[in-house]
C-alpha cells in the first residue's frame, strides 16, 4: 500500500503507518553488528563475559574496553557503538555518585538502569544531554544491592528487562539458546564463568585467548578479571 | 484525489485534507501491536489484568511491569511502548505528589488523568517535558477517590473517557465484546477478577500462569497481586 | 496550472496561490467529522445541546463532556477534537479567573471569545502556549453578561461571529436550515430547548436518550442539565 | 525555463528567479476573495464604507466587524482574513496608547500606519509578535491629526500609500474606476458618504441594508454609524 | 551536468556549484522591476532624482516616498521593495543618531553606508534585526561630510561602491550609458539637476510632472525639492 | 553509483560519500570568479598587488577596496565576495585591537590568521558571529612581526598556509606558475613590486593603470600605494 | 531492497536500515584522502612521523603543521581536514591546561584522548562547542605519563584505541602491514624512527626530504625534530 519504507524512517522519532519507530529498529540493527556479550546471574553474583575484536596485533587489547565499572557495586557489558556506550556509562557514573552524595547510600541497580534508559528514551528531543538519534548500543547491567545480585538488559528504545541470563550482539541468537539449555538457578559463580566462556567460544570465529575476551563479576563488588584469571577460566573449559 | 497518503503523515502534527492527524493514528497502531490489558470497575473497586509477554524463560517475569502504581489510590495498566508509558507514569507520580504537598489531600483520579493527557496532547510542541512524537501507549487508569472507584481509558491523542470496563492492546476487540456481555454494575471484586482473567485467557496464545499475567486492584488503595494471589484467581477459573 | 494541491498544504501556515490556508481548511474538515452541537439564543438566556457518541455501552456517558463551563456566566459546546477543545477551555478559564482577580468583575463574553481566538490564531508560531497546527475544533460559546445573553461561534482560523442560533459538526448543514426556519427572537428558553433537541434528533442516527445528548443553558448562570432534566425535554418532544 | 512555480512559493520569504515574493502575492490573492471596502478623504474628514457578508440570517450583523476604531482619531476598514486584521488592529491600539502615555499627545496617522506595516513586513522572521506568514489582509486607515484628515492604504507586503480615495477587496477593480470618475477634492462629507455607498451598492450582489454595510467617518474623531444613520444614507441614494 | 537550477536556489544562503548565491541574484532581479533612480555627484553636492509610479490619480503623490532623509547631511534614493528600504533607512537613522550622541559629530557617509550593508549582508543568519532573505532593494546614498560630497551605491549582497554618477532600477541600463556620456567632474549642481531629469525623462513611459518625479540634493545638507522647485527644473529641460 | 551530486551539496556542512564538503568546494569556485591578487614575501617586507575591476568609468576607483589594513603591521588582499571579506577583516581588526589592549603588544601575524580561520571554519554552526554558509573569499595576509615578514594564504575551509609567494582569483593558475619561475629569496621589495605587477598585467584583460590596480607593502608597517606610487611601478615595467 | 543509499546519508546523525551512520563513514573517507601519518610506541617513548604534501615550492614547509603539541607530555599527528584537527587540538590544549590548574598535575594521556573523543562524538547535537557534522580527521596521540609511554588512535566516530603502532591516511593500509612485520616491543627510539620513516618513504610518491616529512617524539616530553634532525634520520635509511 505504501511505496517504500524509506518515507518513514528518516524522521528520527516518527511512527510508520504500522505504528513502528524505524530509527529505533535500525539502531537495534547496529547492535547485531556488534561483538557478543553474555551475562549470567547466580545466587552469589553476576558474571559478564565479552568478545573483544582485536583487528590488529598492534592494538593494545586492554584498551578495547567492553566491560566497564559504573559504581563499585555495578558493572556493565556492551555491544554496538562503543562511543555511545561510554556516554551512557559516564551518565550512570554521575548519577550513582550523586546518589551516594545525596543519600549516603549506593543507588539500587534498578534505579541506575532506569536513569540510563531515561536518557536513551529521550533521543531526538533536543535536550542538553540527549542525543539527536537513538543510542546504538545494548547493555547488560550487572549489580548487587540490598535485593542481592541482579542482571538487567537494555535496548536502544530505552526499555529494560531483568533477566537470569542474556546474550547480546552478533552471536546473541545462538548464545541465548545455549543459555536457556544450560542455565539453572543453583549455578555457582564458577560454573557461570565456565558456561559464559564456553558459549562465547562457540560464537567466536577465533580461538579464545586472554587477549580477545574479558570477564568480570559483581559478587557484592565489581571485579574485572586479570589476564591470568581469564587464563584460568579458559583452562577449565 | 491525492496520490498517496505519504504526503501528509510525516509532519508529526499536521492535518490531512480529510481533517485527520496521521501520526496519532499510527501511534494508535503501535498499541494494536501491544499485549492485552483489561480493566473492570465494580462498586467496591477496580480490577486491572494484563498479559505479560515473556519472550525468554531467562527473563525475570516481575521485571516486565505492565501495571504500575501512580499514587496509593491510583494504578494503571498499559499497552504499547513501555518506555513511553514509564514517562507518563513518572509525570503523573510527580503531579500527584505535588498535589498532596500543596493541598494536603490526594489528587482526584480525573485530575490525574487530565494531567497525563495534557502531556500526551502537546507532542511535537518543543516543550521541555513533551515528546517530539505522540506517546505510543494507551493506559487504563484505575483509582478510588471521594467519588468512589473509577476507571479511565486514555489514547495517544490525549483524549480520555471514563468507562465501566475496557480492554486495550492486540486482543482488545474480542475482549471488549466479552466485557459487554459479562459486565453488570453489581459485580463483586472477586467476580471482576474472574471475568478479567477468563477474558484475558481467551485472547492469549499461551496458557495463563502467575508468570505471564499480572493482576491489581484499587479498592480504596492500590494492590498488585502476589504470584500466589494470581494463582488463586487462576484456580477459580 | 499546478500539479497537485499537495505542494501547498504541508506548510502549516502558508498561503496557496489562490490565497488559501489549507491547514486551516483541513482542520475545518476535522470538525465535519465531529458530533453535532446546537446553540440557540433567547431573550432570557442561551441553550446548548450536543450529541454524544457513546461508542460502547461500557463507557460512562457523563465522562464524554461536550459541553463545558468556562466561568459561572459562560459555557461552551464543542465539535471536533475534544483534547484540543480542552486546551482552549482551560485557557479561557484561566483568562476569566485572571480577569475577575484583576478587575473584580466577570469578563465579558466577547472578550472571553476573543481571548480564545487569539490563542487559536497563533498556531504554528512557536509560542509557549500556541499549537504547532490549527486547533481542530469549533466552539459555540454561550454567555450572559451586562449586555444580556449572547452566543458566539468560533472556527479553527481564530475567527468568531455572534449568532442568534448556530449548529456545528457533521449534521450542521441540515441543522442550520432547520434553525433558520424555526428561530424567532421571541422564543422562550423552554421553546429553545425543544427546538434544539428536536433538530438534534433529526441529525442523529440513534434514538435520543439522556445518555447520548447533553443540554445546558446560560440564563444568567451556566447550568448543565441533569439526566432527569434532559429526560423531561425528551418527553416534551 | 523552470518546471513549475511550485518550487519557489513554499519558502515563505524567498525570492523567485524573477525577483518576486510569491507568499506575499498569494496573500494579496486572499484579499481579492474578501468583501469590498471603500475609503474617501474630504477636506472635512474621511468616510469608510464596507460590505458585510451575512452568510446566515441567524448571524448577528453587528458582530461582523469590518470597520474598527484604532484610537479616537483613527479608524480602519479591512478586507481579507479578519482574524489577521484583529491582530494588526490590536497592535496599533497598543502603539497609539503607548504614544499617548509617553508623549502626552496622539500618534500621527502616518506613524500609526508605519507601525502596522513594520509588523506586517517582518512575517517569517520568528519574532515574538510577528507571524510566520504574511498577514492576509489589506487595511484602509482613516485618521485626523495635526495635518488634517488622511487616508492610508496598506497591503500584505508591509507597504503603504496615502490616497484621496481607495477601494479594496473583491470588488475593488470596478470600485476604483468609479472613485476616479466621481472623486474631487471639494466633496463634502455627506457627498462622500453617498458616493461610497452608491459604489458599494454596484459591486454587491445583494440589496444594500443597514445589516449588510457599515459606514464610519473620522471627522476629527472616529464615529461608527448607527443602523439608523446608515439607513439615512441609504435613503439618500 | 545538473538537472535544474532549482536545486540550489531555495536555500537562502547556499552556494551553487559555480560558486553563486542565487537568492542574492534573484533579489537583484527584484530591483530590475523597480522604478528608476539616478544620482550625480558634483563638486558642490549630490543630486538624486527618482521616478514615482503613481498607479492611480487618487494616490497622494507625496506619500510615494522614493527619496528619504537619513541624517541632515545624508539622503538616499531607492529602487526595489520599498518596505525593505524603509527598514534599512530606519536602521541607518538610528545608527547616525547614536553616532551623534556618542561622539558629538555626524557619522561619515561611508560609515553610514557600511552600517547599512552590514545589516544587508547578514540575511538568513537568524539575528534579531536581520531578514530571513536578502533585502530586495538598491540604494543611492548621497551625503556631504568632512571629505566633501559623496555618492554610494549598494546592492542586495551588502556590497557598496563609491560613484560619480549611477542609475538603478528598470531603466538603469540606458540611464547609465547616458550618464557616462554626459558626466564630467566640473558639472554644477544645476547642470546635474538638468542631466538627471532629462535622462529620467528618456526612460519613463509617462510625461514628467512634479507629481511623478522627486528630486533632492545634498549640498552640505539634505533638501527634498518642493513641487514648484521640481517644476522649475522641468521647465529648464 | 549515485544519481547526481545534487543530493549532497545542499546540506551546508555535510560529507559526501567520498568524504568531501561540497559547500566549501563551491565557495572555492566563487573565488575563481574573483579578480586576481598576488602576494610576494621578501626579506625586507611583503608586497600585495590586486586587480580592481572598474565596471564603469563613473565608479570611484578608490572605493573598490581589495587591499585593506588589519592592524598597522598587517594588511590583506582578497578575492571573491567582498562583503564577506569585510566581515572577516572587521573581525580581525577587533581581535588585533583586543590583543594590543590586553597584552600591550601587537598580535602576531599567525595568531591573527588563525583567528580569521576559526571564524571561517565555524560556518553553519549557528554561532552569533559565524555565517550560515562558508565565507566565499580567499585572503592573502601580509604582516611583519617579531619573526620578520610573513605571508599567509587562507581559503573558505578555514585552512591556512604560509607562503613565499601566492596568487588567488581567476588568474591564479597562470600567476602561480610565473611566481614559481621568478621568485627567489633574495628579491628586494622593489623587485617584488615589479614582478607582482608584471604578472598581474599578464592575467588582466585591460591595460594596467593606477585606477585598476592597487599595491600595498608591509615593510614593518602597512602602506597602501598612492596613485603616483603605483604609476611609478607601472613606469618601471 | 532500498532504492539508493542516498536516502539515509543526508541526516547527519541518522541510522540506516542496516544500523550504520553514513556521515561518520563518509568522514572516514575524508581521512583516506589525507596524507599518511605513522606512530610507533617503544619502551622509551613514542615516535610520530608524517608526510607533508607541499603543493607548491613557494609554500613554507614549516607552516604545514601535521604534528602538534597538546601539552608538554603529549603530541599528536593527524590526517584529514587540518582545520578540524586544529579545533580538536585547541580543545585538548584547554582541557590539559585546566587540568594542570585544577589538580596541579598533568592530565593522563587517556583522559586527554577521552576529552577529545567526547567532543568528536557529539557532532550534530547543537552544543556550543560541537560541530554540525563529524570531525573529518583521525589523530595519533602520543604521550608519556605515570603509566609510561602510550599511543592512541582516534576516528571520526569518537572512538579510540590504544596501539603499539598505527598508520592513518591514504597510505595506511600498506603502512599498517609493514608495521606488523617490523614491530617488536624491544625497539629502541632510534629504531622506531628509522622504521617509521622507511615505511613512510614506501607510501610517498615523492622523494623524502626534511621539507616534506615531519618527525616528533614524546620521550617524557614532546619534541618536534629540527630539519637537521630529520636529515639525520633520512641519512640513516
Amino acid at each position: 500500500m505504501f511505496l517504500t519504507r524509506t518515507e518513514y524512517d528518516r524522521g528520527v522519532n516518527t511512527f510508520s503507518p504500522e505504528g513502528r519507530l524505524f530509527q529505533v529498529e535500525y539502531a537495534i540493527e547496529a547492535i547485531k553488528l556488534g561483538s557478543t556479550a553474555i551475562g549470567i546471574k547466580t545466587k552469589d553474583g553476576v558474571v559478564l563475559a565479552v568478545e573483544k575484536r582485536i583487528t590488529s596485533p598492534l592494538l593494545e587489547p586492554s584498551s578495547v574496553e567492553k566491560i566497564m565499572e559504573i559504581d563499585e557495586h555495578i558493572g556493565c557489558a556492551m555491544s554496538g557503538l562503543i562511543a555511545d556506550a561510554r556516554t551512557l556509562v559516564e551518565h550512570a557514573r554521575v548519577e550513582t555518585q550523586n546518589h551516594r552524595f545525596s543519600y549516603g547510600e549506593p543507588m539500587t541497580v534498578e534505579s541506575t538502569t532506569q536513569a540510563l534508559c531515561d536518557l536513551a528514551l529521550r533521543f531526538g528531543e533536543g535536550d542538553e544531554e540527549s542525543m539527536s538519534r537513538p543510542f546504538g548500543v545494548s547493555l547488560l547491567i550487572a549489580g548487587h544491592d540490598e535485593n542481592g545480585p541482579s542482571l538487567y538488559y537494555t535496548d536502544p528504545s530505552g526499555t529494560f528487562w531483568q533477566c537470569n541470563a542474556k546474550a547480546i550482539g552478533s552471536g546473541s541468537e545462538g548464545a541465548d539458546s545455549s543459555l536457556q539449555e544450560q542455565y539453572n538457578k543453583d549455578l555457582t559463580l564458577q560454573e557461570a564463568e565456565t558456561i559464559a566462556l564456553s558459549i562465547l567460544k562457540q560464537v567466536m570465529e577465533e580461538k579464545v585467548t586472554p587477549n580477545n575476551v574479558d570477564i568480570a563479576r559483581v559478587a557484592q563488588t565489581y571485579h574485572l578479571y586479570t589476564p591470568s584469571e581469564v587464563e584460568a577460566v579458559i583452562t577449565r573449559l
